[in-house]
């Protein structure tokens, strides 16, 4: 089954409209939960973060946050997911097309599981990025649709044998396609500061609660892809990749080429939180 | 009835499925065509650019454009289309939610009239706009469904009893959130070259065609907002609003606030290219 704004429903009861802002303007937000031994993780911070990009974007939700998450949890137990994802997203709703918002439309809630398997191997491996020019628009503190400029850069990387790109704008390094990205000089880490170019990732949020716990210095300041050549370690982090060592960019080994020390105590960190 | 891929069908036999890329992503591409008296104005330049748009983003149109050609005319039938417009676009269609171009994915082709009269009156008249920040992504020569950084703006220019946004980056005029945007300055036409930063209008290529018939000078070099406040003239041009006029720009008149002599020998070039 799936969410159906304030219900569930078989896949094929619903009918998207040709004219459904999503299908025609990319006009809606999302979000993408973990599912943990039958508890979803960090859902409260997701939840709040769906409520910001609607509000973002002059959107209301079609139902409330408490009914959403009852139906989260509701999917979990007909779909009988332990472990797996829920992805959800809302649209303005059908309207005759026409870019300013339509007073008459009301908003789209669909949401559905996926059962992707945690990439333990590839965690404890460390996987290879490229590097890529950050095409997107400047709001991408919006969990919005628009994801296009993720999609070519996700994709160069794919076709380059990587597992992610890693975006810049004009050599100031901000963030992967679809994940934060954070780098480890002389013990310190380095990311860049929220705002309106990048995403504040729930899995970055912990990162920097871990990191608190751990004893690991933060420095949430731009850095360039110069300061990145000479970084001691390197990952990435999403619901889906949790923490994941990035090993090589654009071909060539991140510090020793394995990951590094601190990468690893905060995956440990990390394994306490998750769990 | 509307288009669907390669055949025209009743809009309630069609399911858009909830993981179409297009849906979920913004993935897909788009043109709107105007009909003047049963006949689709500039429709090879249409099809080009919307081959183009899905070239650039690495999707396959699911018909020929013959195809296409023969069934928007057809549509033109059923639907006794004389004057209005068609709107079309492809998404990279459905498959499991996963970042990079999935190879099995079928694109799927979507198209239904419309029919807006044309704005005469704001012709003769001319309309306000508002000065918006450009939020958008470094790719606008592709005309995709990536839309948000437009609604936003749009909005803002709606919400101001604006009919559109012109656009900036750092101070520097690129185009309307959904128009090309041009000035004139002691007898020449300037406007933004085209390039990643604004899209390849039709209109804006008629508009350069009469230009030379006119023997309007023609300066395709950016501008900036400082330069367009000593404008003698300004007008937007789009599908649906030819050449429109530009009075006034943030509450502030454009000239001497009323068309000017330039942009009514453009727009009567314009009536001859249309019929």
């Amino acid at each position: 089954m799936i969410i159906y704004n304030d219900r569930l429903v078989e896949r094929e009861e619903i009918q998207i409209d040709i004219e459904d802002r999503g299908y025609q303007f990319g006009d809606g937000v999302y979000e993408l939960v973990s599912i943990y031994d039958g508890k979803i993780f960090r859902l409260k911070e997701h939840l709040d973060r769906l409520q910001y990009s609607a509000e973002q974007i002059g959107m209301t939700l079609p139902v409330s946050l408490s009914t959403l998450e009852t139906n989260l949890y509701k999917l979990m137990e007909v779909e009988k997911i332990e472990n797996g994802q829920i992805y959800f997203q809302v649209t303005r709703g059908p309207a005759p097309r026409n870019h300013p918002f339509p007073p008459s439309a009301k908003p789209v809630l669909t949401g559905y599981s996926m059962f992707k398997p945690r990439p333990v191997e590839s965690m404890q491996k460390g996987v290879s990025v490229i590097i890529s020019e950050d095409l997107r628009w400047l709001r991408c503190d919006i969990k919005s649709l628009n994801l296009l400029g993720s999609i070519l850069a996700k994709q160069k990387a794919a076709e380059q044998g990587a597992i992610e790109a890693i975006l810049h704008r004009n050599g100031t390094v901000t963030e992967g396609s679809a994940s934060n990205f954070f780098m480890i000089k002389d013990g310190k880490l380095h990311t860049h500061p929220i705002g309106n170019l990048i995403l504040n990732g729930i899995t970055r949020i912990v990162v920097l609660e871990c990191a608190a716990k751990a004893g690991i210095e933060v420095i949430e300041q731009p850095f360039t892809l110069k300061e990145l050549e000479q970084a001691d370690e390197a990952f990435i982090t999403s619901s889906t990749m949790e923490i994941m060592p990035v090993v090589q960019i654009d071909g060539k080994p991140v510090g020793a080429g394995h990951p590094g020390e601190v990468t690893r105590r905060l995956q440990e960190q990390f394994e306490i939180a998750r769990t």
